[in-house]
């Protein structure tokens, strides 16, 4: 690409090392003016080293954005794809996926406030999340340019970029100095962490690998009970207590995590074609699952339910893909929240060493009856009898095809 | 139905008690001649005592089948389903729903070799199983009437039932007098219970309600770990043993069973049209999910698996509704059999109170490439330029998109 | 069923010789009060010889409703359809389906405002025009009983029917001594016709099955072209002229029906079990479909176009199986019209013989891109190094599957 | 990429002129040996002159390969993807993408014999084309280069291309110095258009871009019938005659051409992003189309159908896209070739001015049962009261939900 240098970038930036040197890069390589984005996302650090961080780097403080994007990220981008229950390759709850389209939407949206004509993000060129950021930012405002340093300099080794950040200035952390044994990425939904240590599917990740969780083992040995309020498919309550959906992602986060629950070790298959092993921690979103499912049993219609199943596969891939802010994603979701409108009721789970299990729900939404399905004489709700002529003509197409094949045979 | 009365009827035996007045009732009713037929599916009960309460109840002795039935089992039904890891609506692993196949081909071939015109089976007019014995009996031997005692007669209560048990000297077993809490179903793949003291979802399952797996509280405090080896999507071996099928089955139930592996807290939707709540417990099955999905991961590509993905809760929902004899049923399983050419590896598990994880697998089949995802240098192997051309033409129908929906508002 | 009597029925009634004969049969069967329920959809009738009919036969005038629901029949109900490009089994565009959701709706109504506690109809036990209706009742007055007398009488030939016409004074046209030689339904959509001559599928229709357009050899010898705009996915004007959702509909089907545009004779697999052989014609019905098809090729994105796709055989499956008002259906319908935002602007089509073909379509909503297509040079729109990386990243799973392949055979 | 250059190319060669610019340009840009791969798809062009054009180019005889491919074309590639009713975007025949993997499939056979490193091909960068060729490259012989010309070289005018070829002596056709008004591509199954005058979607293509069909309005006043004989989902007669399956084709091609069938305008999502318009001209596989979905109506059960269906979108797009030689698209093949075990019988169709209908169809595997269907008496074929129970447990979920809403509402 030759195209013309850009001239004011936004740089999605977190205050560590990388995305400090991706600042200056861009400063030494383009010449250009650089805003800085920081956002909490629930990832667990202060943002205000991030602020001072980018000034030490030259930043002019109306170029720094830092902001609490908790409660956004839960409401609009959480509990949507919760409403899904969506789950990538049957076991992955898309915890880092979900995260980028937010990103990418304020990386847009700060470049029209500030007239920047380009974004940049520290994704490397193998992974997906270059593709989630690139896709929300040509969505969302298709002229701005995209600038992914990792596929495009020479610092291609750890000591190249420890060179660079030193001529430059840039300070180093003692702990940077080496290379960290894996590599990690957290939000309010999860933590994940893969590479190095990790790339061997056939080893057992270390125990130190996992942060946020504790080892079941080490888990309390009473199991814990939790109930969880929902309305049209959002949780909106813990044992009673009506809370925000950051509180209560973070509630859940809690209560998970100190009972070992959302733990996954799992290998993938990324977008850009290879299969990739991480381990995974998703304490809140587990329970959240679980949760979801239990007071969809007792009041989604098996119509309802079915079609939703069938379709979260693709919805899910969308995400990991993503293509959050795509067509056919919008076009999902409306189909989904449409389910949703009497998802509303109470589940009880057990949680204990490592998992956690919908015990009770209860709903006044409920389509459970009781009446039709009881052992006990049912006063009349049920004909046994309708259940012949059900059959007779469920199987009327099955005699056919077997009259048939035996007359081809014969 | 004024059809013309059956003369000679293969009945589904348990040798219980409900089985044994339907099978007086056939006599009584109809005047016919009666084929017992009791299958050892792992159910965990002697069958010769099935023998002999037949007997006494008139049958002659070549009249009465009982076969051990639990290889064909597991070979041509348990693990054609495992291929697909199919959950019905999410989390339900099929048990009770892939036995009634083989007792439905049993059922029509035994008819067809005794010239039997009529087969009978002890499924209520509310359940599932009514329509899977008849839909499977259907496909197989289209011309075979089917007798389904509990929608034909007026013995509607319990006490009915026992007047026409003693009426017609059928020994009732003093723990029959009293009626059972709950309703159980039970094969080499798992224990269901439902019913009476289970009908209401917004209570937990009373502990004596779980038969085959210890309460994970109580399960060892010290993790168990299992490997599992797998040749084209079939398991064929734990910890380097290699096991029959329902050897293999039984032993993982055992192991399972003890951690307290493979409980679900259901409620589903029926095929009939009312949702039931259930008590599941699949050990050996949950196990075998846990690692078929561990040893794809490796071995199967993205597009197989997101295909496969995408089709299961289809094949689920066939299989829950009874149409496992059905050319849709068996398109899919050729697609899925086809999938499963280079599944083929060992998976390590860990079991520990209740829940169980894959931590690692590994494959001379395996797609995963440690080249090609490493954050160490590659040597080549994959070109983080080639993203940049990946996204850009992933992204362009988003950007023309974008484009016209600003042009469109104007 | 020893259900009690109804005491109030509403009654869809045509005022032909058949639903005459049981509204008497009601009557006399059950002693009960009857409301006749006849709808203008398009069927090409005059209604007010109903009236007479019905008030010959006893009915009272406040209990006989006469309705032109056409508009509501095309905006509400066959419009939403179209927005899916709905197809059942590849080529029936669902005419008779998609009336009948709207009769069991009012008759629903009808029968909350007159305070009746059943509702009859006259299609047969065979079809899956009983389903239509008794479904579309339960969903939306589910404590309302349904008369169906095929299903009940013993009415079950020809002789007998007029024998009970002519016992009951009913009015007999001369015409309807005889037998009809096929069965036929209409409205605005289609007409279609089956049974008797239609029988035999290896037989071609005769010629005077057909009544709604013109055999394709008779048609003009000059093509005819035609505009159709749209806006949001719904046809709103013809050549220009803005007109009512009737109106386009009965325009196209003048239109199209002098150009024999929209003859099926199709084998199609009824809901109840069996196949059944159909002449099907709809002229402005397959003029819509096509045209639609047009203006969505240039205004909807590929990934809405080919989810939309995807979905629509379960769509159209759900309407000929009498689903519309169910969750899933309108699940499905949220996520077409979300599709359908910008499916606006003009298509041109030829019509000749029987066929009718896009030539041009046009919108201010266009997502073709003329920059980016051409053969011609580009400007710089679309930069074709970028497709080597695009392919390279979609080979890669490709070429590890090739790699593993080869070595698990070596 | 500055990879090694190429020291054997396998390319393939029309023998056109930009094929030949090609040819020379890799001996002069890599000073590589070329080997050149001529095919009969049946595009209906000699094959010599593209021998002695490669052997003027220079190429050594041994090097030159022209075969005659038409068989396999239509047996392995056609056939199977007509088992389908394979339809891109509802309407597109896909007779350009199925070429495609059968030439990729001879390139990398032929450099594995010849010991090439390399594949070439002249397709440009903005089209599906280098991708199936790409792709089904990447799946056979992974290791090989592949080298695209027209993404590579700077020959990007018309101007240029000329003046290379007269710098190196190519010989270039007198029609060929000015620039073709549009683009072509044929083989057995279709002649594509695009470019050009066809580029703006508003304006009907003119006349002249029809090369393979008559104007339907200049087709015989008199209608043709035609019978195909299937044999497990393939045409196997014509009008009793049995032929190969290229002979079959070549056949229909003839018959629809001279009538007019199989003209289709199209604007369709190309797999890189943008929209494209096409003319298509299939004469002989829209009559197959019709056929197959013919024989298909009396000889394929409902829920085979249905699953053929609800896939076939899936299964059209993976072919567009250039996934032929992939998992997913093997995977769905097993699928379909499954249900077509019995799908044997013929069909009779009528031809008309530019239209093509099925008017009857025959099988001694048919599943039609007009015992079942008729409106006569049917001996107790099928029992009208079956259906009460079977739209009654079909209605109970809508009853339960209609009474939840009720409630909820209340």
């Amino acid at each position: 690409m030759t195209a013309p240098a850009p001239k004011k970038v936004v740089l999605a930036y977190s205050g560590g090392l990388d995305t400090s040197i991706i600042l200056k890069w861009l400063q030494t390589e383009y010449g250009c003016e650089v805003v800085t984005f920081t956002a909490d996302l629930g990832q667990g650090e202060e943002l205000e080293p991030a602020r001072k961080k980018a000034e030490l780097l030259g930043i002019r403080s109306e170029n720094i954005h830092i902001e609490d994007l908790r409660e956004e990220f839960v409401r609009d981008f959480v509990f949507p794809m919760f409403r899904a229950n969506a789950l990538y390759e049957g076991l992955y709850l898309l915890g880092t996926s979900i995260a980028r389209p937010l990103i990418a939407k304020r990386l847009a949206e700060i470049a029209a406030e500030t007239g920047a004509d380009a974004v940049a993000h520290g994704a490397t060129g193998k992974g997906n999340d270059q593709v989630r950021f690139e896709l929300g930012v040509a969505a969302l405002n298709p002229a701005l340019k995209v600038i992914a340093p990792w596929r495009l300099w020479d610092l291609t080794s750890r000591t190249k970029l420890l060179e660079f950040a030193e001529a430059n200035q840039i300070p180093i952390a003692k702990d940077k100095r080496g290379e960290a044994p894996f590599s990690v990425d957290a939000n309010l939904l999860h933590t994940s962490s893969e590479g190095k240590v990790l790339e061997n599917p056939a080893e057992e990740p270390p125990a130190y690998v996992w942060q946020r969780t504790v080892d079941p083992e080490e888990a309390p040995d009473t199991p814990e009970f939790v109930e969880i309020g929902f309305e049209r498919g959002d949780a909106v309550s813990i044992n009673g207590e009506r809370l925000s959906p950051a509180t209560i992602l973070a509630r859940l986060n809690d209560i998970g995590g100190r009972h070992g629950v959302g733990r996954l070790d799992l290998v993938e298959n990324r977008f850009v074609g290879m299969k990739s092993r991480g381990a995974y921690e998703t304490p809140g979103g587990t329970i959240l699952l679980e949760a979801h499912r239990g007071i969809e049993q007792i009041t989604l219609d098996a119509g309802a339910g079915h079609l939703k199943d069938s379709i979260m596969p693709r919805y899910a891939e969308l995400i990991y893909n993503g293509f959050w802010f795509s067509p056919e994603r919008e076009m999902l979701q409306a189909l989904i929240d449409k389910s949703q409108e009497h998802v509303t009721g109470t589940v009880r789970l057990k949680l204990y060493k490592g998992s956690v299990r919908t015990v009770a729900r209860w709903s006044d939404h409920s389509l459970y009856s009781e009446k039709h399905v009881t052992f006990e004489e049912d006063a009349g709700a049920y004909d046994q009898k309708d259940a012949e002529g059900f059959i007779r003509l469920n199987a009327l197409r099955l005699r056919l095809v077997a009259v048939r094949n035996a007359r081809a045979k014969g």
